[in-house]
């Protein structure tokens, strides 16, 4: 069976080059041990793990409805499913968790160095966003809107694993991580390699809209409440807002983050 | 001690003329009983349950910092709050709930028939979206980009309480919910008021920013995975898409509400 309407993935073929043969040098988080699987469930966050060829999957539980789907699809397993009911998934996951009764044990993908990412595009910068909902909704939209990276803190940044992953929605598997122990030095090494730095925070001096944006560029985006810190915003090239006409003046951060996303790419593909 | 920085509540005044003197006729939902009281928690969530008028708390459970907090920010409080510890109120809603040191029992506020509505701005109308934490956000820009109102069908809608409360950070307060038990005839009589019905769907058959957009205006978003109904479609003027350049071809769908007010809002105000 042929695998379905394989694109290629610059994650994964970049994996493939660079996957270590020994232990891995550092994992996201920088706390997640390589014997620590990342849980994978739902079928957008499964199925994209199975159709990354440098993601390697440890165990995959699967109800019938589940594996016949997947056969549906043209996804070729690498790896014979175990065969379950739905049940022993929710006692795995707890009952909120919407699995579509699919689980993946899987080692974690690696994350990449600053000085590893190209030039090019636009990168998302997550200043300490911690909700692993939130950082997961931006990671999809990062997939949606073909940034090329996300760049977080080992420390204060949640671990690429479940809710997380079901939130990215498949999104994991595309968009590489780069992940610094210090994110001023991080933004640093982004700026010698020719990109742009904007924050984005409410006390911002204008409206993103209105900033000249060019390519390479990195949109800065801070924790709710906490905002972009001190030194992050003085280490920006400008910090920049987004107007809100309402009464509530300030955005869920992954709608903030899908706002940028949008303003960003469409003012680089028009310009 | 005044009130800091009171901004008249279009909600507000008119929940307090409308408040009727009995027993609800019906509330979001219409399974929650007028007995069982709305659970609001966090700093923004109460503090603007706190400010609205037309909001009756029942109980304020509050720690002595947030007490002192709200002194602080100038809230006058119309009932004694109980001073409690954090873990009163950790064990009260489980420990993934983020309270910040408060959590309000209130009625839950009156929603309105389409009838009610003014033809006037956007609407952003909920094709049968369940997560509480999409709907919160989605609330929450809706009200940081003035929407006039968010109407949700009776079923298959989460309740106004808990995490969408959470999530919505404040904006239930703000945003006058609209309750519709079928949601093509709520559409209907959103047309006849002079309402423009642009459905949100990936099927769409054109940009949202290539269409003429013109207020008053009714934005309508289907659930994940299921998209709109067929029906909700069907009663459309027309269904939009919003043109992804990357990998991954859907937004959480609190980012697609977010995306299309800000392309909405900015070209009603233009035009």
């Amino acid at each position: 069976m042929a695998r379905k309407s394989w694109r290629p993935n610059p994650r994964a073929s970049h994996n493939r080059d660079k996957r270590p043969a020994g232990p891995r040098r550092h994992f996201r988080g920088g706390e997640q041990s390589s014997n620590e699987p990342a849980l994978l469930y739902g079928w957008h966050t499964v199925k994209a793990a199975l159709e990354n060829p440098a993601r390697r999957i440890r165990r995959l539980l699967a109800t019938e409805n589940a594996v016949r789907r997947l056969a549906d699809d043209g996804i070729v397993l690498a790896l014979e499913p175990e065969l379950v009911r739905p049940s022993v998934i929710d006692a795995r996951l707890g009952p909120d968790a919407v699995h579509q009764g699919l689980l993946a044990e899987a080692d974690p993908l690696p994350s990449f160095t600053a000085a590893e990412l190209a030039p090019d595009g636009i990168v998302l910068v997550l200043d300490q966003i911690t909700d692993p909902h939130n950082v997961g909704a931006i990671l999809r939209s990062a997939a949606a809107f073909a940034a090329k990276a996300i760049m977080t803190t080992a420390r204060h940044s949640p671990e690429a694993t479940g809710v997380l992953a079901k939130s990215a929605s498949g999104a994991l598997e595309v968009v590489p991580l780069v992940t610094v122990q210090n994110l001023a030095r991080g933004l640093e090494e982004l700026r010698e390699s020719g990109f742009q730095l904007i924050g984005l925070d409410s006390t911002g001096d204008r409206d993103l809209a209105g900033v000249a944006l060019r390519a390479p560029l990195a949109l800065v985006l801070g924790a709710e409440g906490k905002g972009l810190r001190q030194l992050t915003k003085a280490t920006c090239d400008r910090v920049a807002r987004i107007d809100l006409p309402g009464e509530i003046k300030s955005l869920n951060v992954s709608n903030a983050a899908a706002l940028a996303l949008y303003v960003a790419s469409r003012r680089l593909a028009s310009g």
